[in-house]
């Protein structure tokens, strides 16, 4: 899909929710602001999009959404438990309806035996459930990213026509 | 400057960031997180970009970055001192050398008599002490993220000559 068609899908997503009246919040750690950055590239997003943050650092991961160092140590920030706690965390924190989480390995480095580069976790949370799609993207960083928006949309998308 | 000469200018800046070992925080409003996305792009910017909160609505500047209701009341989110606190904040909640904050009006809505569509300030705090430029930047909502982006490069590059 080509930039256009993406900023076409988010501009409906967001008419959706903003009929629906809801509001999302969004933790990004390996594609590092982008979902963000192309949801508020349409005008009214506002509306529905409340807040982001770009947790980085293990450290971050800690100060703004309260994942414990415990289970950081256990799992490692690259994790399906750690997914489903940051998208439950930020929607909580963030009194929003829909939390969404990305922690993933965007490469080229931080490869390990057990973890592979391209490997990233997408949580999603509303007041319903709360679950994580795992995926294993291998290409370029912006490819990576891009790639993962689309994923992050097929969310919003089946969370628009099923109601979760 | 096209892209790909962008990211070569944020390679250098993190290089020279990773000699200093230095820290960066990024707060993002109008931008939306197009900042914290354009430094992550370049491989091991992890070294030096810690986090980034994109702190859209004003519950979430409060929430995340301890902005009080007066100040956002008193002066709007769209101010010299929103921009001054952001940016202090998100460096001294963050532990890092540097905070970066940037609060504006993206348009093409939200135009008020007295904050005119592309009204932008850029907050950049470290250890020494804490500025805020202001610009006006009048073009559609991703032109407008473009040309913060080479302001905050700009401050950056100048903080590295001056080391102030």
């Amino acid at each position: 899909m080509n930039k256009m068609q993406i900023l076409e899908r988010i501009e409906d997503i967001l008419n959706d929710y903003i009929e629906k009246r809801k509001k999302i919040a969004i933790a990004e750690s390996c594609t590092g602001g982008y979902i963000c950055h192309m949801i508020t590239n349409i005008s009214g997003s506002s509306k529905v999009f409340d807040r982001g943050v770009v947790c980085y650092s293990n450290q971050s991961k800690k100060d703004l959404l309260k994942i414990e160092d415990e289970v950081l140590r256990n799992y490692g920030a690259v994790s399906e438990i750690i997914a489903k706690q940051l998208s439950r965390n930020i929607r909580f924190f963030s009194n929003v309806d829909i939390g969404i989480a990305i922690t993933g390995i965007a490469g080229p480095t931080g490869d390990t035996s057990s973890k592979p580069i391209g490997l990233v976790y997408i949580g999603f949370s509303s007041g319903k459930n709360t679950i994580v799609k795992k995926f294993v993207i291998k290409t370029d960083r912006i490819s990576f990213k891009e790639r993962v928006l689309e994923e992050v949309l097929n969310l919003l998308e089946w969370n628009i026509k099923n109601n979760y």
